[in-house]
């Protein structure tokens, strides 16, 4: 399962632009690892706060070292009064990663990284800060309401839950926020983690290579995916109804997200995981309709056309399950992700050479100089 | 002059990543040109508003494109009120270019690109704002002042020096201006400008790419090399004090910054070009020695380690004479090269493959997986 493509040629694709301890895509027998572990493994018996420890500090904790790690994240919540400020000049209708983007920004000129030693503080308080910070923007924007971030949440997971409800969480939903953040965490040299290098390879400071990585997963073709999916599911009330509409958007080439991906073959391996927790949500929240709706658009997708859902399909459901509204579920792959994005800040700091490659050029040679009376 | 070093290896240094038609570097004849134009010519020649119009437009602009283009910036300088709030929640001690970053951010979720459609208008928006943006920043924070950006500045260059000094500007310093402006505005797949095209292959949003390249810039081995420089020459007071100090310095391997360049084997054609400038200013400012430290320091370099000046040499000197405080040296920089980031944009976009590269994984494979009572 899960093997590579072989590919090559345009957007760098297969071609080694550096190295990494951090992850394999469909390397080895496992479709993903961070640091050697299947993410099987990490997804089935990890919480989140181990993931991102073994990421960022090379090891899994122990339960002194976890427990210390999760105090530690605990008591870095608090949002800065001129951050709140900035988050209450977005408009409600702006895009929630621009948010991101903006908010994480905004905390490196409130909580500047000086120097390279400060690193492990700026990126704990990104991973400790990332959920209040757009679940404040959000309900102040959408409810009105100044909510207090600093909850009694035991971790990122409940943490973002609830700051976005304003309740303590139920514990299966903190349960699948876990694996669904231990899933998005990393995830090799992805176009918004490569940003992150390239950043971090003119040694500018860890808030720029965040940033750059969160304008990077906006973009369509790499976060989102989940939320266009919901965007689709939501229309069907009835998996014959997906059926025929499938059927209707592949004779129509239309394109249809939550499949396939640049580097798998014939399966995701986090699809599995994430399949099977929506399951168990829709089971507990009383679904009548979109689990079965979701499994049939697998089923179709595979039947017709051999593909296989991505990471992100059966992710739509699941965040739709628990409350999430749509258009915060490329920011929760955010607060996921800034763990492997940092990871690799720091890698790329460890043994730098800036990235800079050359073009192929192709346009005109050696042209004279036109005064401005000559030109057409 | 300014032929090519041939590099390969770490970086991606010497690797093609894609195509462009908008600049060669060290390729040619000459060592820089912009779609096909060599850089002496339009620094010589031309007005900023020229080139960036060249950059985006694809041509140079007849006098009555250019009447129109200039005009139209000119009428896209305002600060939005809740950009102002933001700017005026950021510390006087912050990072000039996190300002910038977090400055055109906040723009991006103000006045959203919804579609590649408005990518000009957006383009232009941004070099219309950004030197208002940044001072705007700076008078408020160093100076207690809310200025009126929308001044009678006849273009971006003027604009910059109206809205930091507060007061029409010289004829002579709006000169060099436009020459700065100029010889910063493109240089291929440099780290910034790659930031700027990897986010732009996600297909995500012009201000996300280039609030990701402002980010890359601000590093210390990419934009920044002027202020170093001028942190190091202000400390001189005549050449022999200069040399002296150059020497030791050498002998103690210290990295002097504004010499050399990861492309350019054995000059900038830069270079020549600002530092007439710089000599011009001088004997206008009545300086006494620092363009004469500066060119002892040229001399001395290349005596004792066949080191040339690049862009960024001169540009201290010539930047102090015309009363720019040192810290938004880098900031200049944005003003202009978002010219070219937004010209390699669209670039990216009219024939994107998403950059996703492969790593040489170098960590531990098939790692058992360890419950937390057995860990050490």
């Amino acid at each position: 399962m899960a093997e590579a493509k072989q590919l090559s040629g345009a957007g760098l694709r297969g071609q080694s632009a550096g190295q990494t301890a951090l992850c394999t895509v469909g390397q080895t027998g496992a479709g993903l690892t961070y640091r050697g572990y299947d993410v099987k493994d990490l997804a089935d018996n990890a919480q989140f706060e181990e993931v991102a420890y073994l990421l960022l500090y090379g090891k899994l904790p122990t339960q002194v070292e976890l427990d210390g790690y999760k105090a530690r994240l605990k008591s870095m919540r608090d949002l800065p009064t001129a951050l709140k400020t900035v988050l209450e000049q977005i408009p409600a209708d702006a895009h929630p990663m621009d948010v991101m983007r903006t908010g994480c920004s905004m905390l490196g000129n409130l909580e500047t990284e000086m120097d390279f030693s400060e690193q492990h503080d700026k990126i704990d308080r990104m991973l400790a800060v990332f959920p209040g910070l757009i679940n404040y923007w959000y309900n102040f924007t959408h409810h009105g309401k100044r909510i207090d971030v600093n909850t009694e949440a035991d971790s990122i997971a409940e943490q973002f839950l609830w700051t976005l409800h304003g309740e303590k969480p139920e514990p299966l939903h903190v349960e699948v926020m876990h694996a669904s953040l231990i899933l998005y965490a990393e995830h090799e040299f992805n176009a918004s983690t490569f940003t992150a290098r390239v950043c971090a390879s003119t040694l500018s400071d860890i808030h720029s290579c965040v940033t750059g990585a969160i304008g990077s997963l906006r973009g369509p073709l790499h976060g989102g995916a989940n939320e266009a999916a919901m965007d689709m599911i939501e229309n069907w009330t009835s998996p014959d109804q997906a059926e025929d509409a499938i059927m209707g958007m592949l004779a129509r080439k239309d394109k249809i997200m939550g499949f396939g991906h640049a580097i798998y073959r014939d399966s995701d391996p986090r699809n599995a995981i994430i399949k099977e927790w929506s399951k168990k949500l829709s089971a507990q929240v009383g679904d009548t309709h979109l689990y079965a709706v979701s499994e049939r658009v697998e089923a179709v997708m595979w039947r017709e056309k051999k593909l296989f859902c991505n990471a992100d399909f059966f992710h739509a459901s699941a965040y739709h399950f628990m409350g999430i509204p749509t258009k915060l579920f490329t920011p929760i792959f955010v607060c996921s992700r800034v763990a492997g994005w940092t990871a690799h800040v720091m890698e790329q700091r460890a043994n730098n050479r800036i990235i800079r490659p050359s073009a192929d050029y192709t346009g005109p040679d050696n042209l004279d100089w036109l005064p401005i009376d000559q030109r057409a």
